[in-house]
């Protein structure tokens, strides 16, 4: 590989809480047990040891770690009783639902907020430390700190970041790059490319959204990545037919549209995660992969129940394809958690002991979709009728078109979610975050270690760890 | 014992879903793991069998059951930063955290709610069945079902409930009486003495609530119960002062005060479960108790956040209590978890990144408290400056003074709950439950059966099938 940019800058490791690492090529450990805590025959059988790859059992070679923004206990829940087939007595288990294994809390170590946000949630997950809202794998003294994903990297691992947000966005940014600031997008989309390790660039699969960081008046970083090898796919189909190990695929300028409101030239989040895992599993030495599904705390933000069960989804699917993999593999843990939850969201609201996913089901496009095509100018009316399958009270038709009326999107949007909220009996406290505790699951060797309550820094604790004990114990 | 009552009733046990149960008179179980799922270096040490009792190790003997009622991931969250010491880096761990094995699901199976009460919840709970809500262990075709308090009766074990509200309300007595609806506490009160099991009362510890639903116009309880052999006691000082083996303790009318609500009159939680099990230890084949942290659920439902997080303190010291015991017994399970969420309780509203628990901490009384003495004629702003550890501000007196001009209790205390979730930034979405999952915790042996992934209907399962181990496998 040619680096060509001759003013690479040098990597500032400060390895503020972390376990010190050496310069071994490879990480494993010897899993005392796995799987989730109790399955309660729900779980599909677990095969780890018989992967395909003739891997020793029970080791940890790839990390497959997987965040839900914002996807607290509430939203896997109602993502539970959304998917419910209501002609059995029981609720179906969801696809995480055998492989829970714990919650962690969340709280940031910020000067003026308790409640944390994305970046020093991520960077938590990513570099083991407690620092400031904003901050992109930055401790409280805004030095650099070392994360899972570059410790994986200097042991020569393959390392990939997929997010449904820009891959530039504050947690796939707290894994692979540092910045004081998380809306310094085009200087975390320049660590991609400058920061290196080992002389290589620390992330080979970069799939997200975000064209708009990475090719700009002042730097074209999709030419820079190609000059030095990278395939750079802009849609599904290019996606799906490249076969690169390194590659940076953008679907979008910004953040990629929601599942239900994507076309065929998006990808979803699964196909972004089996084409990344497709590649980084050619990797002797293993892979570090951190999977996001982004768009479920933007939901929640918006308070838009619609969008958030699409993101939900969307993640899901992800999961599902990481849960496939390592059950083939045998050497893979696969963690999945949140940062945070957002929106106060609760099923159930204003005293009714209902909460009703039919309404939810029957949106065909998410309220952010509908309100575009209102405010620019498209009947209200009309477009409700063409994507909500209900039948829309004249009320609920009224207020829409008296916010449309008014052009501003905001208020047809808000209008629009409304409908939902009333239908399904959705709450929401704030269009912030929440500091409750998140739900942790985990699966394959060693997933026993996320088992309990745990901190978010507690993570990356126990990966890097893992990356010691192999330097230590297991590396023979 | 004589048994005065010549109408006693048969007990008819529809045994809907549980394993069948034989009549040996005891039971435990070899548990292959015990402890909770990963202590992250933060439980105090173990100590299962190494009881005093000299009981075989890892065996069942004893079941503590906690139920927080409407305690979801917020309230224990909630909870943990409430206590935290602000003047070390990290957040403490609170007492249920080292026992986080994993949560459950509640919803319930009614015709026409799909989020539970506390009646269908606790029959889960109870019995292992899915009913409607307002339920009080029967099914829906209003049969009446086995408990696992009725069970442990059969096998000669030693019996008690333990609550904060009426010893009849919902959560205790789906335990230990069966009835179409929960409202009917005359009637649960009568089958608490009425419903006989091998000649014997159930129930040999009913400490709680509700003197009126025992000592009624048509009937007195108390004194039947004291023909039988119980101890009567209704306030602390009878309450320690007694060690007699059945006892009925009832401390208020209907419901206790809330703990800072609370003179030297009423027992604690902690109290009364401790004497709970220091008469139930005394019976030689174990015990069964179920002890409910009941006004949680009351405090959310009038988005009270005061005294959520008093009854909060009351229930975490009861179950300290529980554990205690657990760890020096060695043959005792504890479970802890809630029947729901109530409130849609965020910790965090209105897009504020921050969740306040120092004015939390400035309440002397709940608002209740306060509100019942301005409407009775206390000074409005006497009374707010007496109970109220804050500097407040005049719109917040005046709020609470016009409240008071109107004369309308509920007002009242609404004004001041506000200045609560202001200062705080607490969110609340419903004066109802919610359908979230909610945490499990466990200790002792068999406490890793709690793991995971569980429904509300897999704890009466597992005790069920405690009780039918050991006679299938253990009892020899």
């Amino acid at each position: 590989m040619i680096h060509r940019n001759l003013k690479m800058k040098v990597l500032p490791i400060a390895l503020a809480s972390a376990v010190a690492l050496t310069g071994v090529s490879s990480f494993s450990l010897s899993a005392e047990a796995h799987g989730p805590g109790n399955n309660q025959g729900k779980a599909p059988e677990h095969s780890q040891g018989k992967g395909k790859g003739g891997h020793k059992k029970d080791k940890v070679k790839n990390v497959i770690f997987l965040i839900g923004d914002g996807v607290g206990t509430s939203y896997t829940s109602a993502h539970r009783y959304l998917n419910d087939d209501p002609s059995t007595k029981m609720v179906e288990a969801m696809s995480f639902d055998p492989y829970l294994v714990g919650q962690q809390s969340t709280y940031p170590e910020d000067p003026a907020q308790n409640i944390t946000d994305s970046a020093s949630a991520a960077t938590a997950m990513s570099a083991g430390i407690k620092t400031y809202n904003n901050a992109i794998a930055v401790d409280n003294d805004e030095s650099e700190v070392k994360t899972v994903l570059e410790a994986a990297k200097e042991k020569g691992k393959a390392t990939g970041l997929v997010a449904t947000s820009e891959i530039t966005h504050a947690t796939p940014a707290s894994f692979g790059a540092h910045d004081i600031a998380r809306k310094n997008m085009n200087a975390i989309a320049d660590d991609y490319y400058d920061e290196l390790i080992n002389g290589e660039h620390k992330v080979d699969v970069l799939l997200g959204g975000g064209v708009d960081l990475f090719d700009r008046p002042d730097r074209n970083l999709t030419e820079e990545f190609q000059k030095d090898g990278y395939s750079y796919v802009t849609d599904r189909d290019e996606l799906l037919s490249n076969d690169a190990e390194q590659v940076l695929g953008l679907f979008a300028p910004a953040g990629l549209p929601k599942l239900i409101d994507r076309d065929d030239s998006t990808p979803s989040l699964a196909e972004m995660t089996t084409s990344a895992i497709d590649r980084l599993s050619e990797d002797e030495d293993g892979f570090f992969l951190m999977v996001e599904g982004s768009q479920v705390d933007w939901a929640g933000h918006d308070n838009d129940i619609v969008a958030a069960m699409s993101e939900m989804e969307d993640y899901d699917r992800a999961f599902q394809e990481a849960i496939k993999f390592a059950e083939e593999d045998g050497n893979t843990l696969v963690v999945a958690t949140a940062d945070h939850s957002t929106g106060g969201f609760s099923i159930g609201a204003d005293g009714i002991y209902n909460w009703f996913a039919e309404p939810i089901k029957a949106a065909k496009r998410t309220p952010d979709f509908m309100a575009e095509q209102i405010v620019s100018g498209a009947d209200a009316e009309a477009t409700l009728k063409e994507f909500i399958d209900l039948e829309l009270t004249t009320d609920e038709i009224a207020a829409v078109k008296k916010a449309a009326a008014g052009g501003k999107y905001t208020d047809v949007d808000n209008a629009i979610e409304k409908i939902f909220d009333k239908r399904s009996h959705t709450g929401w406290t704030t269009g912030g975050h929440t500091g409750e505790d998140v739900p942790v699951y985990a699966y394959g060797p060693a997933s026993d270690k996320f088992a309990g309550q745990l901190d978010n820094t507690d993570h990356a604790k126990i990966i890097f760890d893992l990356l010691k004990a192999k330097v230590e114990i297991n590396d023979k």
